[in-house]
């Protein structure tokens, strides 16, 4: 099994508008996916913020769960924040992860060429460099992330047209149906 | 395939000491649930919660994303949470849903008699009454819940033990396994 960790992209992504904005950090977004990341055996969840003071917003939570009262008060939330860095740029993940990473994002729209999740769920199961599996708040990633990126994982489609799941919810199947075990 | 809806409960749930409590309603569960209860085509997403006050709030919120400003900004919205209620009992939700319904409980422990995620989407696949998949706040739900279950499901587990994931992820894990198309 190939290292994974997760990134949630905060710029560029896109609004409503399809406009490349700027995201606000969500607390619970912190939380529900370092809870999903440590379930499933990432190595790290990058919350990647290009605003000094969002990522400085980052850091205080993580502290208050891991060093502060709260992880006396819960304990096991301590082990899933430990995961939580945050960086400037996408960049800076792939590189804290080294040399040979693959990026791989989700997409709730069609980007034109998905690799389906059992594909994907079988390149992770073999040998190889990290993947950085990216998300996107907002709208979406912006094109300039979707565009060169390793691997577009196809979108997670329900029972009929209407996909808009939460971010929290999406990282938690996506990372479902790649690691869970057989 | 079975009709299926999905409840959160907010009483009575145990808090990290055991003891049975009532939980507060939190905005992103709302969000959350009902946007992946929309995805995987769920008919119903009951809040229950036996405090009127906490119901008004979720019928609240509901109305300011169906009928209020926000239902004009995000319409997506709109139609994840046009399928949310607010309930006071558990026994409300079943007997909203009629004659033959099942009770299908979550639990991130072992409660000694599971069921698959295979063999439920089997059932689930299969003829017959409606299915109640009930999730709980806090650390979970209380025993006089999961003692009178029909069915109780396999905990969500990742790759080691930790297994502490937020009901936004555990919602949309599960309802992925049980209804995704094949």
């Amino acid at each position: 099994m190939r290292r994974i960790a997760i990134a949630l992209v905060h710029h560029p992504i896109l609004d409503a508008q399809n406009a490349v904005v700027t995201g606000a950090l969500t607390n619970m977004d912190v939380h529900d996916l370092a809870r999903s990341a440590r379930t499933y055996g990432c190595s790290d969840y990058f919350i990647v913020h290009p605003v000094d003071a969002q990522r400085e917003l980052a850091a205080r939570i993580v502290d208050h769960w891991t060093n502060g009262s709260s992880a006396k008060r819960i304990p096991d939330r301590k082990d899933a924040l430990a995961v939580v860095r945050a960086v400037p740029r996408l960049e800076d993940a792939k590189a804290a992860l080294g040399d040979g990473v693959e990026v791989w994002v989700t997409a709730a729209r069609d980007l034109g060429r998905a690799t389906s999740f059992p594909d994907a769920r079988a390149a992770l199961a073999k040998d190889g460099g990290p993947v950085l599996l990216v998300f996107g708040t907002g709208w979406g990633l912006a094109p300039e992330i979707t565009d060169r990126a390793d691997v577009v994982l196809a979108p997670i489609v329900g029972v009929g047209p209407w996909n808009h799941l939460s971010v929290r919810a999406a990282c938690a199947i996506a990372l479902d149906r790649l690691c869970a075990p057989a």
